[in-house]
């Protein structure tokens, strides 16, 4: 995860089901990954859908602290972890960042897991 | 993480768009990332990927130590990780055990990442 090749890389392109059928190669798994352990923290995966809910989906971090009742450090640090990742674009305006969601980040991943089929119930 | 409540259920009920849209509170955000944190991890993501990828959607622990070169001891724990998260299910027949994944877990957090809404490029 120390890895700053993926941190650069904001899965863009949708996952191929050729390539989730085969299994996915140890390049694939690592960017996929990090994506995964990014959302997999609550704190993080509430920030994502806040952002994703607010007005033009773009959340001011002065927004986001309230609802989650957390302090603006603490917020500011999953916010890195989110924008690392290639999920969340922060934009600085005056004094205040604003929080974006990357087009295409979230679907890359969602298409992933819509690929894998899953054995009958 | 270790709330014992959150390892029973299937995620068998795909997301609402609704409640994505208010952002998700945070039982749903500690169910969901539950998922994501077992999928957030290269081997655990490739182990999810070569089970769906295997013949009926199913594969012994044995069919899977060899292509990631990790002992058995090591696959097996990554297995545990995504039996408890709800993303796959273990059938133990004779010494051998199979690994399928659960219907509908990685549809409804597939879902999810869907309804999220991205600003415009």
């Amino acid at each position: 995860m120390t890895d700053t090749s993926t941190r650069h890389l904001p899965l863009l392109v949708p996952a191929c089901a050729a390539d989730a059928k085969e299994g996915l190669d140890a390049h694939e798994a690592q960017r996929y990954a990090h994506v995964f352990k990014a959302l997999g923290d609550p704190t993080r995966l509430r920030l994502v859908t806040m952002v994703a809910a607010h007005e033009n989906q773009e959340a001011c971090v002065c927004d986001l602290t309230e609802p989650l009742d957390l302090g603006q450090p603490t917020v500011s640090h999953h916010l890195k972890i989110l924008v690392d990742a290639g999920i969340l674009r922060r934009d600085k305006r005056g004094i205040w960042s604003y929080y974006s969601i990357v087009p295409g980040a979230l679907q890359a991943v969602g298409d992933l897991l819509h690929t894998l089929p899953a054995a009958p119930g």
